[in-house]
């Protein structure tokens, strides 16, 4: 089970444990506010998006957030109409088999069934994940020159992946693009935690079939100018004993640049924010401030880099919108990235210029190993594609004792942006 | 509060942690036996010590532990008591001020309130952590020419402590040595914990006085000819309402060398065996079992390095026998290691040895960023102090995508010993 996977299920199945983890937040990192209590500000502003959104109606015996809906919602759903309709005919038209042979390898589900089921979320999303996977692999080898190692695994349990890797290559130090597509049955300890989690869940004979997907990336370059990129988007389903089924999608992508470069963060975050804005305008401030709480490395006090954007759970206000949005930030992991490689590409550095990106990636490894709950998650979880899960690792890191950028350098620079996340738009 | 008090904390106040853990360890990692299991067929063999052994000794209405104790004790006894006489006469006399002035620092505790409380055990443990810091310190500082950095620092709760590190010298890539004390009150958290782990404990106004102490290392060679060691001696005493005092020890010593030299490997093992010998006969072949278990990277199936000893709870049959165990233990962090290091000081290595090398750190960045508990704990714990507790972490590491070393080079030696724990004497 590739880290992806891994991802989705653990930001799934974590229910209370992320009321429990949102809390230790709080306590321990100060100033720093809990996911829920963002989420739940997020619904206060009329925004009632995912489970949370729906237990606050629950609680509030929903008048408030329908009206906050209703008032806030109209020109989004006319805007995400409009963007839905016309993306679905431009980006899904043509037979799925003359697609997939574009892709770095076989789709994990057989073409045959891909093309039989066309119509359903599940095969639309599967489609976008090797798709983007596919668009991105080609932009890195074309600005690289070098060649990915596909590998093409398959998971006794049902389902498997496609990680793609280029390492030691002319630009890019380690550079991964996951995909995984994974089904089976909800283990119990599972099933329990959605329970605890407020999802209503009847399995038939207790079971409860789920798919998990999604496609994750990690690129470490060489030249300390370039900044280390990371996006994952991802979908879950579970069938319920009468056939209907719970589905939501998750996803983000943030920049760990090692030198601060306003302009590259301003069209980075620019790119994403235009993706956000068609579909709502409360997305873009909403998941950036998401993206800034969930890469915050608490034992340092620092961001692990500039953000992004960051959004879990997403289940309203309908399935064909929230793709939509999905197949709208997928879209941008080429444009808001290869501009700044492609900038930077010659960028000359020194010798303490590649130190300090040394340090830096000591952090990122820390913030891996540490906090992220799809790593976590990954390596707790017996037959694990270990291998796809650390892929996000760079492939050399430095750890300084006691190591405090001067006062007035671009180092302490850097050091004072992690501290203190900024707007970038 | 540096990594090893916490290391001591997390150990201490894991209580029903450990058995949950221990029981996954069992499920993930098949033939490991878990730690809990160890120390009860320790236990079931007449070996009555710590916590679990107490429990038993009430389970059963004590009979078969003290019957398992009188007839498997009596040498040993003798023998403890001979050596505990003889070396407390040696190692503990002299005035306390004056053999404070050998240490890197003065000790945490006022030199006049040691001199007052020697006779105490956490004062001759004190004195005991602070001597074996200077004298590693001193033997390390000698073979490499270069001096440790000496950073005192406290903590606004009670107490404080001394990290020496050593970084990029002629022969030590990170060399750190820490020494901390550190007493409170538990928290409410903790003392639950406490009790739900069988320790009863009662507070005076619900307050539990806690003083917890030792001593820990990492030492990283450039060279990869020189193995990696690591060691951590403690202590832990809590105050009952009534003035009582729960006291344990605990600690162990492990290599991690990159390349397997039998010949280290048997010294090594034969100079803790040894120490242990002194004390008990069981102590070497149980705590060595121990330490395989402990030292385990689960998600890689392999143990960290070649082991060594590793025990904890250790509060039977005296404090003054337990204390002298430690001190036999601490006495041999120079003797097996630092033989070792003179032995491959100048072997030349290739570059494919140092890669091998950094590939190999980077599996100890996990074991100690994912597993270790005195990491997990200190860096969940606000207040704590980082660098002193990723000390730990080698200058430089490497992750390499799908790293397999070919069949029969020596680095297939080495990871198969990785993944099958030998005996070395």
């Amino acid at each position: 089970m590739a880290s992806l996977v891994l991802c989705t299920l653990s930001r799934t199945l974590r229910s209370s444990g992320r009321l429990r983890s949102a809390c230790r937040v709080d306590l321990l990192s100060g100033p720093w506010a809990s996911r829920t209590v963002g989420r739940r500000q997020m619904s206060a502003r009329g925004f009632a998006s995912g489970a949370l959104g729906k237990r606050l109606l629950w609680a509030t015996g929903g008048a408030a957030a329908v009206v906050g809906a209703a008032v806030a919602g109209l020109s989004h759903f006319q805007r995400a109409e409009m963007a839905t309709r016309t993306e679905t005919v431009k980006d899904e038209e043509g037979n799925v088999a003359e697609r997939c042979k574009k892709f770095m390898s076989p789709p994990v589900t057989p073409v045959e069934l891909l093309e039989k089921r066309k119509g359903e979320i599940s095969s639309r999303m599967e489609m976008l994940i090797m798709q983007t996977q596919a668009e991105f692999c080609r932009a890195l080898e074309e600005v690289d020159g070098g060649k990915f190692r596909v590998d093409r695994w398959s998971r006794p349990e049902g389902g498997g992946g496609i990680s793609c890797v280029m390492q030691d290559s002319k630009v890019f130090e380690k550079a991964g693009v996951n995909v995984s597509v994974v089904s089976g049955h909800l283990t119990e300890e599972a099933a329990k935690q959605m329970r605890s989690r407020g999802k209503v869940l009847k399995g038939k004979d207790g079971k409860l079939p789920f798919i998990a997907m999604g496609v994750s990336s990690v690129i470490h370059p060489k030249n300390p100018h370039i900044p280390t990129v990371h996006f994952n988007y991802r979908y879950f389903e579970i069938e319920e004993e009468d056939g209907s089924k719970q589905w939501w999608f998750g996803g983000g992508t943030d920049l760990t640049p090692v030198y601060i470069n306003k302009e590259d963060a301003a069209l980075f975050h620019n790119v994403l924010r235009e993706a956000c804005d068609k579909h709502h305008s409360n997305y873009y401030p909403d998941f950036k401030k998401w993206c800034d709480r969930y890469f915050f490395v608490r034992h340092r006090g620092e961001t692990r880099g500039i953000g992004g954007i960051f959004f879990d759970d997403l289940d309203s206000p309908s399935q064909e919108e929230v793709f939509s949005f999905v197949k709208s930030c997928a879209k941008t992991v080429v444009p808001c990235y290869l501009p700044i490689v492609q900038k930077h590409l010659n960028d000359s550095f020194t010798q303490e210029e590649k130190d300090w990106q040394q340090v830096r990636r000591g952090r990122y490894v820390e913030f891996n190993l540490v906090y992220d709950r799809g790593v976590k998650f990954g390596l707790a979880t017996p037959g694990s594609r270990i291998e796809s899960i650390l892929m996000s690792l760079p492939l050399t890191a430095r750890w300084e004792y006691m190591h405090e950028p001067t006062k007035g350098t671009r180092e302490a620079e850097m050091l004072d942006v992690l501290r203190n996340p900024k707007e970038w738009i």
